[in-house]
Parts: C-alpha cells; sequence; structure tokens
C-alpha cells in the first residue's frame, strides 16, 4: 500500500494563482460576467490543473491529445444472478470495442479521441494487438460469500491504472475520461456507493442494464448480504474497494489519481465511473479538483454519487450504458470552454460598452 | 397574414414509418434498448423530420453545413429602464458577431458551423459585407405605451426568417440553430411567455444580463404595464408577437417555421429563442417536431417557456448569454445521435448475446 501512499502525494491542489488570472480573462471578455455558467468554471478549473489557461494552444486540439480509458473486468457476484445480460457479453463487448464498432467507439471518433482498450479481470482468455492486457485474475471473487478481491489485488490493479495514465501522458494525451465495460458492475457500483456515502441499497442500487422489479429488489437484497459478509470499513477506501470493488473498478480509480497527479483533466462518466471517482476522492482528497463530470445517467443513484463527491454534470441526456459514453461526450464542451477564455474578442478589443 | 397561412400549410407531421425504422434500428445495435436516452429519442425525431435515418450520410457533416442564424434588434421598451447593458451595446455586438470575437463566433468555429447574422431593426445604421439586412425599422416602439410592432411588420419579420432559412437550405445547409442579441429582449419575451402560458411576471420575468433585485422587481411593474397597454388576444399569437416581441424574435418565428417547412432540425438556444419557439409552436403546431431543445437557461422562465412548447433540454450548462451559444453547442450532440444509428454494431453484427 506504500506507492498508493506515493500516488497521494505526487497531487497537488489546483494552482490558485492561474485561476486566478482566469477569472480575470473570463471577466474580460464580450459577455455579462458569468454567463457562460459551467464553461467558465470549467476553463477556470483547467486553468488550475494546468497551471495556465493558455496551455496547450500549440498542441493537438486546445489541449492536446484525448482518450477514454475504457476499463473491462468480471464480476464473481453475477453467480447471484443480478443482471439482464449473460457475463460472457462482457469479452463479447470488448471485441466490440476492439473492432470499433460500440457507442463509445463512434463517440470517441467523433469528439476525436481515442480509445484505450485495456482488460483488467475479464473472465475470458482475449488476444488482440490493440487490447492493453493488465488482467488482475479472471473475474472477481462472489463478494457475497466474501471479499471480491484481496487488499493486495486491489492495489495492484489501482497502480496498473495509474501508470497507464502516465505512460499516456508522456505520449502527449492530456484529456482523459473513464469507462468501462463488466457485466455485474453496478451491484459493485452501488455497494460501493452504499457503503461511502451511508445509503441504504434500496437508494443506492438502480436498474442496470434493464432489470425487472423482482430482479431490483433481488439485487437489493444480495448487496444486503454482500455488506453483512464483508463488514468494509468505511474509513478505509481500499478496503471498500476490495471487498465491494471489481478489478476495472479499481483500475478507474489509479486511472484518476493518475490523471491528477499528472495535472490532466479526467472526465468522469456515469455510475459505475464515478463510483471509482468516489473511491478516488476518499483515497485522495486533493484528486477531486482534477475531476469534471460529464452527465447524468438516468441509473439511480447516481445523483447521490456525483452529491458525495462534489461535482455537478453538464449534460442531461438520460443515458446509462457506461462505457465511457458520456464522458466522451463532454470533451467537446471541455474544449469549447477553453476556446472561449483563449479566443474571445474583450470588452476593450472589440469596443463594447460595459453595463 | 395570408403568407403565413401557406407557410403553415407546408409543415408536414413527422414521418412516422421512417421514426418507426429509426426505432428498430437503435433496437438492433450492441447496448440495452433505449439505454442512449435523449441521443437515441434524437435519432428518431431526426429520421421522422428528413423520412430515413441514413440522410445525409454522403453530405457535408453526418447531416450537410450548420447554421446558427444570429437576430438582432432593439427594444423600445428599454426607455423604461429595464436592463443592465445599454441600448448601444446591440450595434456593438453585432460587429463582435461580424468581427468573428463573440463566444457565439467561438463556438460556431468549435462546432463547424457558420454564424450567419442578420439585422432585423437595429436602433443604428449598420454597413458590413458579412450582415443580412433585413431591418424592419430601427428598434420597436415601447410597448410600455403601445404596441411594440404593427401586425403587419410581424409578419414581415416572419417572412424575411421563413424566407432567409428557405435559401440557407436551398445551398445545402441542414442543420439549423437559432440566435439573438437585443437589449431588452429579455423583458419582451417575459412578456410573451407570461401571456401565451399564462404566468404571472413574478415568474416569467428573470435577470437577464444581470439586474439587481430592484430593477428586478421593476420590470415585473414593466412588464405589467406592457400587458395592460396592450392586452394582446392569447389566442392570437400573431397579435401577441406584433404588441409584445421584437424584430429578432419574430424574425426567429420564421426561420423555425422555415427550417420545419425545409424538414431540417433547428436547435432553440435560450430563453428568448423559446419564447420564439413557443410564439411558432402556436401559430404551427406542427412545427414542434422539428424543434430540438439545447440548454437549460439560468433565466428563471425558461423552464417553464420548454414545458409549454413540451421540448426537454440536452445540457445544463447554467448559462445565460443568448447568441445561440447554448444552441450551437450542441450541433455536436445531433451529429453524434446521426452517427451512433449510422456507425454502431448490430447485436448480430458483433456476434454479442442479447439479454
Amino acid at each position: 500500500m506504500d506507492i498508493i501512499r506515493q500516488y497521494i502525494e505526487q497531487i497537488r491542489p489546483l494552482d490558485e494563482q492561474a485561476m486566478e488570472a482566469a477569472q480575470r480573462r473570463l471577466d474580460s471578455l464580450t459577455k455579462p460576467p458569468g454567463s457562460l455558467g459551467k464553461l467558465e468554471a470549467v476553463a477556470r478549473q483547467v486553468a488550475g490543473m494546468t497551471g495556465s489557461y493558455e496551455t496547450g494552444k500549440a498542441g493537438e486540439g486546445i489541449l492536446g491529445k484525448k482518450a477514454v480509458i475504457v476499463m473491462a473486468g468480471d464480476h464473481g457476484v453475477c453467480e447471484e444472478g443480478i443482471s439482464a445480460f449473460p457475463q460472457e457479453v462482457t469479452p463479447q463487448m470488448v471485441q466490440n470495442f476492439l473492432n470499433g464498432g460500440a457507442a463509445v467507439n463512434v463517440l470517441a471518433r467523433h469528439a476525436g479521441a481515442e480509445v484505450i482498450c485495456v482488460d483488467m479481470g475479464v473472465c475470458a482468455d482475449m488476444d488482440h494487438p490493440g487490447l492493453v492486457n493488465r488482467k488482475i485474475r479472471k473475474g472477481t471473487s462472489n463478494m457475497a460469500k466474501g471479499p471480491a478481491m484481496s487488499k493486495q489485488e486491489a492495489a495492484q490493479a489501482v497502480q496498473a491504472g495509474f501508470e497507464l495514465v502516465g505512460g499516456l501522458a508522456d505520449q502527449g494525451f492530456r484529456l482523459f475520461a473513464t469507462g468501462e465495460m463488466g457485466i455485474g458492475n453496478t451491484t459493485a457500483s452501488s455497494a460501493l456507493l452504499s457503503v461511502l456515502a451511508g445509503i441504504g441499497p434500496d437508494q443506492a442500487a438502480g436498474r442496470g442494464t434493464g432489470i425487472d422489479d423482482a430482479t431490483w429488489q433481488h439485487k437489493q437484497d444480495v448487496i444486503r448480504r454482500v455488506i453483512e459478509a464483508n463488514r468494509p470499513d468505511p474509513h478505509d477506501p481500499l478496503d471498500v474497494l476490495a471487498k465491494l470493488g471489481g478489478f476495472e473498478i479499481a483500475g478507474l480509480v489509479g486511472v484518476i489519481l493518475g490523471a491528477a497527479a499528472r495535472r490532466c483533466p479526467i472526465v468522469i462518466d456515469g455510475f459505475i465511473s464515478s463510483a471509482a471517482a468516489l473511491v478516488a476522492a476518499r483515497i485522495a482528497p486533493l484528486s477531486v479538483g482534477y475531476m469534471l463530470a460529464s452527465h447524468l445517467s438516468r441509473e439511480q443513484g447516481h445523483g447521490k454519487l456525483l452529491e458525495a463527491i462534489g461535482l455537478a454534470p453538464m449534460i442531461h441526456m438520460d443515458m446509462r450504458l457506461g462505457e465511457g459514453t458520456g464522458a466522451v461526450l463532454c470533451f467537446h464542451l471541455v474544449e469549447a470552454a477553453m476556446k472561449i477564455i483563449n479566443e474571445m474578442a474583450t470588452f476593450e478589443s472589440a469596443g463594447v460598452s460595459k453595463g
């Protein structure tokens, strides 16, 4: 766990001076003060991350290259019958990502972003030149009967994510999004939310990929049993992550911490990604400064997750697919924010009267 | 008014068959049914507008060329002291649009869209090769003392907007957004909302570009006087538009009807654009099928306007600038929707198991 302590120490607070400079610039632009709302907030926050609102003007895209990191893993808790889809769909969808046919591929191409597909623990042998292999194990253990993974495995998954994003930053990537695939992972995320935010399973569990009322009730019961069987310590986020998480969720915790350490914005996707973000926030509170919420998912509990982290979503599209689809849609908005602060005329330059 | 009757007759209902074909296609794609939320709704709706979800695949952009039509006009009611900015800001901002320095220019460039800037009634002599001159008159009359314009002038402004968008459609433009500039036009829009939706001025009037409490109370009083002085007939939308509108608002009513007549999606910006959309909806209810709401403005009353039309916004950015800034940001989402339906793999083609 020493390695995670080292990661935490690498994350710096946002640069207050850069944020103040950004605010002065925003207030000089030809618009009523504050009238671009969250675009202004994003521009200010990104300036705080990178140290200047002018950062990256010369790069590819206004910030640099963009990637959505899609991590996949399987969940032993699927034995309990909590999903509308069979577990074989996880490797099938990973194959779909690698072939470029999934929703996240379409939206990433639209955004000019790369999809980095990572096997963190898929329950199948996967082999593809485009697949990043960081497999910890073929699926977590059934957490209804004991811990999903060992603390050592959780740390190993966090480390894999942290190092992956560091390597991408070395290649010029400067804007990241989280994405995931793993049949059963809304159950893991609901359990994480329930324990870390102290919310009952009836509030934390949603319909996932589309389960009926009876399966939803059953899912809540399973989450109650999971918590009962593991008794995770809410004040030890790595303990909670190991007992209730998934390999892809733990990997995303590392991705988020890694982006923060590299002072890069990380756009958080929906329910599962936000569960990883909440764990990251509890491990390293300063990492929240580097997070941008993307969409408000239809999955019950997502709003509560974002509230627990202290994030406000930008788009309300009633989406509930995961994969990073909502996050990658918001790259356009993050870039818009940086173009606004860099390209708009000032009251002075345009000769417009102030109110 | 015969001309407007002709316009109404040109607007057809959405193509039900094309929408059903779009729905079948959406349900065959590798995602849980409905899990892309509003992206799926937009794809279905655009298919209904254009007659096929495959429309425009060969064009520039997935739908064709894109334009945000920014109409400007001045408001006689400014005499009553209802705005935080002086009236001279209207022509100054038009100049800023023409120079490419305003927020809408930055966001249109980011979206790959053109800004079409139209003088519908600016209270100054404007001359610029990039400016479309459709000036009805130099500013409306003070509606606190009588009608803002004659019914004839309102019809003339609607006609100008309708014909403009028709000309752009002839040039290959297929995706439109509304935008506006006009100091005082939140007052006009609040009055329109108040009368057309039967809402009190205290609920309909907001802070505009940023007025204080006292000016806000005064603005509500002015709206009460405006309605009292004009007694518009809520069942005659052209009467309401003439008495309480602005030249840019009337022009946008024509733009919206024109886009609907040409079966093109028209993305509606914030409070003022939505007031124009409500008038268009009352003149020609079928036009609503061609409207896509963009963002939820911070301007009080915007949510009620959208509700009165029956639209749901896609993004929640706390913006309140107008100019078309929120609408042009959503071009990216409309195009994303059309790429999703055209480019994603199906369960069959990708070999993914259905739930």
